[in-house]
């Protein structure tokens, strides 16, 4: 439970509060790189931690993402002509490279014009393109990318997207943190009992049960798993053992980095990798960007169709990235399904937990609440932001900020005696006390 | 007129203001019964007094309306699974009976669980079901339910359903306690003047013309009714003469009843008999609950179908009881109709009340207005409402509060002897001096 | 640049504003004769200046421009009856002439309605009908009626029709004082180079060249045209001259007409003149009135079809006047068409405009803003407003207001000698210093 203070500083992402000072220290992804396919084609506009800017790949291929605003009068640049290097406002013919500066005026007299030109920048932000992702950060000294997997894997090893969530990035981050909900959330339903997704339907879909289909059995049959958490320089692996069979438990481990990255659980080490950002557009709606990647072998056709149509965290998607099944629209959720075949009535995982975020309201009201055990990770992800909020007002530079090998992390379940501590947990995972992956330094 | 603060207190609802506290004092229609058809069946959302709450029938057939918000994280009950006698949150499992109460809280060891569940109660208010009505009441000690005579005959005898109305809910009762308006807003028109909806069309329908039918002539030919008022002990009876044939007064007499009800005119006494509640959502808009029943015969399927399909004060709705003409589409106003055969071009009795209230904006002022003789039921509302908001912030129980059996009355027309007094006409009328009939003690 | 203060003063014309004092003094269009087709016709809804009234052309067909609400009880006279010579509420049949006098109160005892009715008149505004164009004067003084040279031709000579711009006033009227924008915004693309419409498509397109064709190639090739500004009793024409061939200028002279009108240049002498109103609905959004006209002949059937589906200053509307292209749907921006043959890929002069000036945001922020020469106009603009603003506040009627011969204006473009004065131009243009019209004494 917060006080209300402290629940608007952990919220609010605009241009002057604490929170938002803090964010315009880090790295952040601003758009998918396929949203500016090609060389001078159309400039995307961009909401970013409520401010206005828009995207566009210059004649070079460099993307530059810069102020909504010409300077001259204040017209949208949105409907400017992405030209030979620089994007120029069709009110007066003004142009603008990447880094904002202003490289023409012709509805002014030459002389004249090189004069007022230093005066007429706009506002423009670092760009990096990685990972198939266009990185923005909003510092005047940027510092380097945090190194995320997925950004150094070959291009065909991962799949990335995005897609809407109409609510606070707070809650929906929460949502990532508490692996506790898969046992509700996600599970299945037949005949008035939870049931594991292999569960479902005739028996034959159950055998031969692997540990990688009996872990949705154990994820409904132990609701109350026990929680602990590592902290690291860029976050904190975020660990809940459960009850397995033959006395095991079965262990979720989750990556949450600084100040908006989870690395999701689910995965046995052959297993794909997956990765969320959320990113706030404003304080009402964030981008939640979905990363999925292999670091051994490419992600197939069929894989990547699987992931791209909506399955796991990622959404099905209409072409804005706005979810299908959406608030407006309760979800499409089907009261007949949630009696007879899901604990929701709600199709996807992604969706599910999209619902319930959203469902906390637009900002969740969080000087009510009754947290419980399960709520640790939860609870540790506030005091990161918070403590990244007073840092940042102290002129420190927030957790992980100047870290960027500390972003070479993985997540990923176990399954294993239950006699060993997390920390043992962790090094047999992981090869790494907090969860690093080896072919880093 | 009122002043500015005085329209306040008659319009807001809210749980902070003085009517709000007044208004939480009494039963309330939540939803029609058949909101909620079977036992277990999904929740329904319901916002109530600018209050957001969720009903359910559980598995024992009653009603539970409670918070929508898990006091957990506060996640949108709205999404839950109506189970075995309870409401379950699908986040985290948490689940709630019909009177609040946490009774599971599976992501919780057992032990801690019990300390805690207590402290995991959600607000739920007082349920009554009757009359195919499910009542609420918000206070602690929420008194008997009032007799209104339609929840007391068998089932047969009486339709109910509601309609959505898109403005405040005073000025919407203040229509209904204005009959002066039907010489005008429920008018025919015919050859350039006002006629009774019975004379449209051709002289056959007009003949023979029975008072049932004569009476749409006299509201035509006397638009200037005399009214007088005659207050009771919970509310009072808004009585309304207008000049009939052969010296006679035809007489309209309206029961308002404390806080938000209202016994239409337009019976005689073997008619059926008309009610509506305006049950505040917020201050912008209400549910307008309608009665319809009979003392002392079933009503027909015919009626029956005639007045779910939109008559009198029942409107064209959809399926989710929002009228088919409405706010947004200005009613489907008909200005060819409006010259030729209707005083208004608006389809329906109800749809033309709920235009010409919605007309005066989401909140009338009602700072600036010019009253006439023909409002003197609407000045007694406000000075009633006024008193309730008085009385509630001194301790004192509002009007009617404790006397469900003065909600047994009724209301109805008169055709008389123009030497009766008013007392004369309602005793004669209903056979008691305010109205209340016969068979309750 | 303004102060936030001075912005406010620009732009903000409710009743108790600076501006909206000083507008109140003007007439202003309200609505199209068409939109009031015949006697009796249905009433129309306005919003003038953020406050609502009603339209209604009444059995004499003199136009009435009333308060939309009843005195009674606020009913809106929208729904009313337009009965012989009035307008009738249809809650209970109060009826107001044109002036507003309320003249029938057929719910009240005629001697109680006769003491009555005096208090029950609604504001009526002052209304005369001239050009095919409804006028109003919100002032109990309201003066002579601008003598507009579109109201004095014979009405086979002239179009009128209006259209929806989806921003504040005052950035639209600014765009037509910025003539320098047509070297931009309004060009031609080929080849990668702006041009000059009629050079689009095949060489046969571009000749023979006349003036009237090598206007647009002049326009594209002189982006930086220079302007002065000549004030006279009713505004200013506004000047500016682009290098045209040989030597030659191509001066382009637009009238501002004070409080929001403005003569569109762009005509030779035998061209169809145009012009604006910038009326605004409220501060969010205005009605751009359009008035095209020629002095010595008809506009025959095949421009005025042309010019009311959208060209030039006219914009293709549905039939609430709304642009088919506008905000919602950003003006249905064809970005292959931007990078092929026009400068903004958006169809339509008059679109463009309205694209860019919403593009500015609801209410342009002129705090942060970088004006060079070619905005002399609009500086000019600002003061002319602000101006009228502070003597309005001192009881000085603003410019204009009285002189209403002032308006006999003319705007329109001239090709000649570079060493021609400003006011040497305008004298041989338009034969008088201000570009008054010769046939007004």
């Amino acid at each position: 439970m917060l006080t209300r203070e402290e629940n608007n500083r952990l919220t609010r992402t605009g241009p002057t509060t604490p929170l938002g000072k803090a964010f315009r220290r880090y790295w952040h992804p601003a758009c998918l790189s396929r949203e500016l396919p090609n060389r001078d084609s159309p400039p995307l506009r961009l909401r970013l931690l409520g401010e206005d800017f828009i995207a566009f790949r210059d004649s070079t291929g460099q993307v530059g993402v810069v102020s909504n605003r010409c300077t001259h009068r204040g017209a949208d640049l949105f409907f400017g002509r992405n030209e030979e290097s620089g994007i120029r406002c069709v009110y007066h013919g003004w142009k603008f490279n990447r880094h904002g500066q202003c490289i023409d005026m012709p509805n002014v007299a030459p002389d004249i014009g090189e004069r007022i030109k230093p005066k007429a920048c706009i506002r423009a932000l670092h760009v990096e393109e990685k990972g198939d992702i266009v990185w923005v950060n909003f510092a005047i000294d940027p510092g380097e990318l945090p190194l995320f997997e997925f950004m150094t894997v070959p291009k065909e090893h991962r799949v990335v997207s995005k897609k809407l969530q109409q609510c606070n990035w707070a809650q929906a981050v929460e949502g990532g943190l508490d692996t506790s909900h898969f046992s509700f959330l996600h599970a299945g339903y037949q005949d008035g009992e939870k049931v594991g997704l292999h569960q479902l339907g005739s028996i034959e879909n159950r055998r031969p049960e692997t540990p990688g289909t009996a872990r949705f059995r154990w994820l409904v049959e132990d609701g109350a798993p026990r929680f602990s958490v590592v902290h690291h320089q860029a976050g904190m692996l975020v660990c809940a053992a459960r009850s397995a069979d033959d006395d095991q438990l079965y262990w979720r481990m989750t990556q949450f980095l600084m100040p908006n990255h989870s690395l999701t659980p689910g995965n046995l080490p052959a297993d794909t990798a997956l990765c969320n950002t959320w990113m706030p557009i404003d304080d009402q709606k964030c981008w939640i960007f979905c990363y999925a990647w292999h670091p051994d072998r490419p992600i197939d056709d069929k894989e990547r169709t699987r992931l791209l149509s909506g399955s796991g965290i990622f959404a099905d998607v209409d072409e804005n990235y706005t979810p299908v099944r959406r608030r407006e629209n309760d979800y499409l959720i089907d009261r007949e399904a949630q009696m007879t075949r899901s604990y929701t009535g709600i199709d996807g995982i992604s969706e599910q937990d999209q619902a319930i975020a959203d469902s906390q309201g637009i900002i969740a009201d969080r000087t009510q609440e009754l947290l419980v055990q399960t709520d640790l990770g939860i609870v540790q992800f506030r005091r990161l932001i918070l403590d990244a909020c007073d840092d940042t007002e102290k002129g420190i530079e927030p957790r992980g900020r100047n870290s960027p090998h500390a972003y070479a992390v993985r997540s990923g379940d176990y399954v294993g005696n239950a006699k060993q501590s997390v920390n043992d947990v962790i090094e047999r995972r992981f090869g790494d006390k907090a969860g690093q992956f080896t072919d880093v330094s």
